[in-house]
């Protein structure tokens, strides 16, 4: 079930390294022009192809993505920018399309040049390979993720693939995706821009890792618009697609052991919730106590009072697994220390904070923090 | 060389646990009033003995202290409250002063009642114990602290004395840390406020080990008033003490393996660079690379761009260990990755950033993530 229009392929280009000799550059073809809507970093610090695909999703058309691992081609200046555009260039011409109708992304390591020669000279092998198969480019955009993350939905006759990467520094206000959601359902621009920007609000700005943000996060939304779909049905599959990737990049997250969700309850508006969960979830001490199974709440509770969120700390009420842990701002009087380590032993963990009797909620999705993670981002680079 | 008027005892009354036996309630007395001032935790969620100290640092005088570890007095609505007046009311008679002469502090697991019975029954023997030697007072106050923290420093026939704990989820706005500077020069209470107000600032607030906001910082200054000092002298020498005693507290965090500092210059004004500076010191990713020797620039300015500060990312710079890594946004033409990891190596880590050519700057100091932090912590409660 792949959606119409669009083809696929990845070889190997030693994109990190010759040596390396892993699948580390995709391609997306579509045979005519796709709508394009598109979401990015807020990082200042943005990557050459962020710069670019900004600029194409603003457009709102496109017929190729070119997208590697192994390299960020961020903090690359103005040779970054040109090397995007050579390896654009190169697409364009083996597709037969204008430069520009190639969305570039990029994942790895930042400030280093992209070897744009050994890109360049993969190109017209990476044509020859299109096929329907996605999973190969899947792959090739994977760095430190262990599994590979695509999902589906048929709408009608119509269906949705969504592909993303991401597994460390990922933190709210995006993750370090590379996601990529394609539909063959008919979609003009503006409704795509709306399914998208409402659907990662609380699906990729809510996951937190370790609170990090890439330079190169993007999301990419592509309709080669060929079969009519209902409209409430295509936003609600699309929404699935999307949160199951982002839980699928929450569970890879680097060295995790417990897949945590925070809902926060009872503020003054959703903005407010939203600021508690993030400092619950991204809280070193929190994260630490989930990977030790310890019942130490006091680590949660002290993460929503600095929040930076006006509340009354003696309305704070936490429910961990279902347990009452803390009631109006002490701990609950049903509350037995076994019962919650007993609880914290589960690898997926729910915790519940409300803070009052306000409307505004919201939810976060985390991970713990383990002596893996350390592992992995202490040699990253070397 | 103590300050005149203030004499220290400490025992152990098994606050956390009555079979747990080292010092865990300490003492401080002064044979007459001294002038007060104190500067507190910005958690909304504040302990016990903050809410009352807060009080009585407003006030401006005090007689003596009382503080304990292994019990955080926290999260314990109008119980702890009362609970810390008992413990006041106890010290007060035995010293026959005002209970509110009594300041309380409290460090520990949050959400625990104070075992007041146990405590109280030490005043008596906490009181016989006093003598000139504050070290078992600074040893009390410990918990996953590993070194002692006092700093000493002499002003003309005057002295001060510094006394901290904290070793874990020490944060901007003020370390965990119950910190204590005495001194027996003749101060007013405004003159003392604004001395300890402008040091905070550009000390205990500038240190950061994990991002995370104890429920109970709290610094006192406390002058018996008894010998004159040169006013500029005093401020130096106070500013000494506490800088002294917020780098012991980042050299002794929890797993750390490095003492990094963190200079920030260029920037519009002071709070940017401040936001940057913490930006860079609070990355998971930046914290690990410096734990594993990792040349990983690009997590650096990755962070400086997330910071929340307009800044031009063609402007970054970054020297590491005098080593030009990053200028105007690119990697530097002299950049080796060998020579970076080799400086790496050291234990005292310099990060200098400029973001541009505004005068505005701030200096943090913080540590790298290691494997011991994750230990700590995953069991730090049970």
């Amino acid at each position: 079930m792949t959606p119409r229009g669009f083809r696929f392929s990845a070889v190997n280009a030693g994109v990190k390294a010759p040596d390396v000799k892993s699948l580390d550059l995709g391609l997306i073809y579509a045979e005519s022009p796709f709508v394009l809507s598109g979401m990015f970093t807020r990082n200042i610090v943005k990557a050459a192809p962020v710069i670019i695909a900004m600029e194409q999703a603003k457009r709102g058309s496109a017929r190729a993505i070119i997208a590697n691992s192994g390299n960020a081609n961020a903090c690359t200046g103005a040779t970054g920018l040109a090397d995007a555009r050579s390896v654009m260039q190169a697409v364009a011409k083996e597709l037969d399309i204008r430069p520009d109708e190639v969305v570039p992304m990029s994942t790895g390591t930042i400030g280093v040049y992209l070897p744009t020669e050994r890109i360049v000279h993969k190109v017209p092998e990476l044509v020859q390979k299109l096929s329907d198969d996605p999973e190969p480019f899947a792959r090739c955009i994977m760095t430190t993720d262990t599994t590979l993350k695509v999902s589906r939905r048929r709408v009608g006759q119509a269906c949705i693939l969504g592909i993303a990467k991401g597994a460390g520094m990922i933190a709210p206000d995006m993750a370090t995706t590379l996601a990529i959601v394609l539909t063959d359902a008919v979609m003009d621009k503006d409704t795509l821009d709306k399914v998208l920007k409402g659907v990662v609000a609380h699906t990729f700005n809510a996951i937190s890792i370790d609170g990090d943000m890439s330079t190169n996060d993007t999301i990419l939304a592509c309709a080669s618009s060929q079969v009519d779909a209902d409209p409430e049905e295509f936003a609600y599959a699309f929404d699935e697609v999307v949160t199951e990737l982002a839980h699928m990049i929450v569970k890879d997250g680097e060295g995790a052991t417990k897949f945590v969700t925070v809902k926060v309850m009872g503020c003054a508006n959703d903005r407010d919730a939203r600021l508690i969960a993030r400092a619950v979830a991204d809280s070193l001490l929190v994260k630490t106590a989930l990977f030790g199974a310890d019942p130490n709440w006091g680590r949660i509770v002290a993460a929503v009072g600095y929040a930076g969120v006006n509340i009354d700390p003696d309305r704070i009420s936490v429910r961990i697994q279902g347990l009452d842990v803390v009631t109006s701002g002490v701990q609950d009087r049903s509350f037995r220390e076994e019962d919650l380590k007993e609880a914290l032993q589960q690898h997926d963990i729910t915790i519940e904070i409300t803070v009052g009797g306000g409307m505004g909620r919201f939810t976060v999705w985390t991970t713990d923090l383990s002596h893996k993670y350390i592992e992995i981002n202490a040699s990253y680079r070397t």
